[in-house]
């Protein structure tokens, strides 16, 4: 299974955005990937007043909803829509990712562990000021292998990493917009922990830096492989690149360091 | 606080191993280390039958319990006695970790991942097939910390260290025998994968790298700090170095990535 990852670089208009995430998917298309991710808010300038703003309905009729889905129906993939502003019915915004395959709506996860963060002088963002968290972790199949979803910040979070594999995944993904500020410290260091932990490949998509907007991310789109090892990461220019899932490797690796023997065993000790 | 790491060098004999921990503990008191920290097994040779042949009692009488805890006593500090084959009045054997202070045994520590790999052509170890599995977290308090320990094996599951952060461990200790085969790969990602899930410090221990024993071990003992970062890091020789305690960098990045508040409000989810 090739699966596709779109290190997509962020405008100020969402309509620029949308092509620029069209541009890559017909990239990844063409390098016959099935899955295809997109980074966290790939429609927007990530920042509290564009989420609100942008937030819509994940249904038919709206604008991100469509344009997900008729790039997937177009070119028959899994679409791993990175994330929406999602407005629900009782007036809540969360920062949610949708997934279509074939055009079909077919699972969505929304962030649980919101980034919020005060690191002095350098960065300090509320998310849970403007969005509400998640509280479910969200998993699908795709040809005999299950995938988990989560989002950016959660990333530090090795826990649900480890209940995504627990359930069955053998892959995770997380869009991201991961910042400028933390991503030197925290990226490669997460992005290889959440492998090893979960003996799961991962996929963590950032968007490209731009410079010239007010969130700076820090780029490097990386895959891990289940023994932690990096099996490549980007620059920070806009890029797509295709990365081939070998489900040897993660049976492998499970059975060569038998970490879900104790996993199983030591329910009872926490 | 100024803690000790005692990176000794194992050779066959346990009297050699004494001495070379008697004579580390020295370089580190001399330095004013309050608490000192052994490697795993830091008296034997490192297999299962010698793991086998040293168990013995952790009561006054017995060669290690004393040998800890008059170092302990002499030096007036905290000892974290790496790791001793303890055997149980059942017949038991447990890869277990003594503390004392000034002399007197205040807590002990059972591996609770026992280290069973089988990693094809490098390295196959079972130490389930001769010791208990340990099913209880160990913390201590020294001077108004909260410190936690766990052994080698455990560093790999995120969950502990998470744990421990969660009962109020500011540092968590590892006494290792990491091996030679997975530490290139796994020894720094582990240690700080840990310190930055937990924002706590990191301690790990490892014995010195001695090519003429069967089991080889990585050396590079390392601290690294809360967030992530690595504070210092050994070569493979025998060495003792000091770590001195930094309270307020744990509670400014608590402060800044708040992280606790997500595990408070989602426990839940899991």
């Amino acid at each position: 299974m090739k699966i596709g990852l779109c290190q997509t670089m962020i405008q100020k208009e969402m309509d620029k955005n949308l092509e620029s995430a069209s541009k890559h998917i017909a990239i990844a298309h063409e390098q016959n990937a099935e899955m295809v991710i997109l980074p966290e808010m790939f429609a927007i300038d990530y920042s509290l007043q564009n989420i609100k703003k942008s937030a819509q309905k994940l249904k038919s009729g709206e604008k991100i909803y469509d344009f997900l889905s008729e790039q997937s129906k177009k070119y028959n993939i899994t679409l791993i829509g990175g994330t929406v502003a999602e407005l629900t019915d009782d007036n809540k915004i969360y920062n949610t990712c949708p997934i279509f395959k074939n055009g079909e709506f077919i699972a969505k996860y929304s962030k649980i562990h919101l980034f919020d963060v005060d690191i002095k002088n350098k960065i300090t963002f509320k998310e849970s000021s403007v969005l509400s968290a998640g509280d479910k972790i969200t998993t699908f199949d795709l040809n005999n292998t299950k995938i988990g979803v989560a989002i950016c910040y959660d990333i530090r979070f090795a826990e649900q990493a480890i209940k995504m594999a627990d359930l069955g995944c053998e892959i995770i993904v997380y869009p991201t917009a991961f910042s400028l500020v933390t991503g030197p410290y925290h990226w490669e260091l997460t992005a290889r922990a959440r492998a090893l932990d979960s003996q799961s490949y991962v996929c963590a998509v950032c968007t490209a830096r731009n410079m010239e907007l007010d969130y700076k991310t820090y780029g490097h789109s990386i895959v891990c492989d289940p023994y932690g090892q990096i099996v490549f990461q980007m620059g920070i220019e806009e890029e797509t690149r295709i990365f081939e899932f070998n489900k040897n490797r993660v049976k492998e690796i499970r059975e060569e360091i038998p970490m879900v023997n104790w996993r199983k065993a030591n329910k009872a000790c926490w």
